[in-house]
């Protein structure tokens, strides 16, 4: 038997943030239980974004008063900048998600900053948290390539991984927003970013656009990394990402760690049904292939 | 620079074998001659089966007779049993690929032999293509799982090798059939019958069925496999195997080896528009995600 590893599913905002039709706060909220139920233990359930740049995210307020802060989960909401982390605050969400971006070109796009601002604006966030008694967490995003600028330099992402490591998050995430890394890649830049960590745990992000998100999760997990985002379905994309897909499919990440000996903690037989049912929600059929081919 | 591997494209015969729709014999042809200008330069490309069980395959003698000889590449024709590889050795076709079922559930519903029946037939076709100054080499299916049997014995498969290797074949391939496996159960394999191959090279065949194929090829590149079997489009399934869904895509395993650096002789930007370019053919979307997402 392997190593534990946690997996965090990000459906409920990452998944839904590039969904065209607006899914109802009830479906959001059945969503976040149905993954709860098949054994998920932390989980993004909002972004509280400009609802006018990303309208899936309007109701976040909404999705958080409707859930069970009795169950042993942790909420994490996503924040940008300090005006989210603010609206973040005053909701019961456990958890902060702030994002670093480690190419210039996404980071001035899609939030008028330097990448190392918006380590520095993230770093902050995550104190933020802190200090009102949260936990905080930062993803580097475009960490192996931007949609604009091309493949970032890993010395880039390490000098991104000093800013962050120094406002002590719960855990610093490695993404792969675009989708364009492959397992070299990822067991490279794990191994460059690691002494720069101390003692805080590294998580990976994966997108499967051009079929390597679950090649790349084994990677990271060969690497040491024990916590990996996945999205049921594989809903996802980035409303900012020109062609960007959905995340990995959490239960297809599942599948692979399962089968590998790894303990997951989560109900195989469920995460199978459950991938169906979200199919019913969506109304179409979705990325993940483990619903349809079964359990062995 | 990492090693070199060889990709054999694999859609002309395991790809298009499961195909409802008959491939025309000059569309075969077509895509065979695409395959080759990207790059290939060893294909599957017919099958001498019943044509009574795989109606695709019956053209397999009019297809090999429109293939240009003058071409740098070496032309293989999968065979299960002494008549196909006389029907083979009829034609001018470089290589025979025989078939050992490493399950007796398999071997039995689909041959009427037993695995170790199977072996032995297997490494007698070798022979015969060795007779007649040809190269052999033998598939090892349903390695990891059978549909019928369950999980595969890690130890059957090392005894099937052994008949396997005493027939010098070119290689041996080992074939997740059914796409269950995942990449520490690749490792493990591979580290299993490494001991009984002696000079004989490894090989590995995988289907995406449960989202593993990818990650199980780059498991099987880390353990020293230099030979990988895909099909452009990630077309196939097995006509044998319930639920079995496509080989690997050729275009998304080559993204992958080609960004970690590997030397995989193929023109990328062709490998795009070649998968573009059969999907028109197919007629449909295909399961390639490299085609859609484009090179980066």
């Amino acid at each position: 038997m392997h190593e534990n590893v946690e997996i965090i599913e990000v459906s409920p905002r990452d998944g839904l943030q590039n969904e065209p039709e607006i899914i109802s706060t009830a479906n959001k909220i059945a969503l976040i239980n149905s993954a709860l139920d098949l054994g998920i233990k932390r989980i993004e359930v909002a972004s509280f974004v400009n609802p006018k740049r990303v309208p899936q995210m309007a109701n976040a307020e909404d999705v958080i008063s409707g859930l069970d802060f009795a169950r042993a989960a942790t909420y994490i909401g996503l924040v940008l900048n300090g005006r989210g982390a603010e609206r973040a605050l005053q909701t019961k969400v456990h958890e902060l998600g702030a994002v670093a971006c480690a190419s210039d070109g996404f980071a001035m796009r899609n939030q008028g900053q330097t990448s190392i601002e918006s380590a520095h604006i993230a770093a902050n966030i995550v104190k933020m948290a802190q200090s009102a008694g949260r936990t905080g967490q930062v993803t580097i995003s475009t960490a192996f390539g931007c949609p604009f600028d091309g493949p970032t330099d890993p010395a880039h992402v390490v000098e991104i991984v000093k800013i962050l490591a120094a406002a002590k998050p719960r855990e610093i995430a490695l993404a792969d927003t675009i989708g364009v890394a492959v397992p070299a890649q990822v067991s490279a830049l794990i191994e460059m970013v690691k002494p720069h960590l101390g003692d805080i745990p590294l998580r990976a992000h994966f997108h499967n656009t051009r079929n390597t998100g679950i090649a790349n999760a084994w990677a990271a997990y060969s690497s040491g990394v024990r916590i990996l985002d996945s999205s049921l379905g594989g809903l996802g994309g980035c409303p900012f990402a020109p062609k960007a897909t959905g995340n990995i499919p959490t239960e297809d990440l599942a599948y692979m760690l399962f089968k590998s000996g790894v303990d997951i903690g989560l109900d195989m037989e469920k995460l199978v049904e459950t991938g169906l049912w979200l199919e019913g929600i969506m109304g179409k059929k979705l990325p993940a292939m483990l619903p349809h081919a079964g359990m062995y």
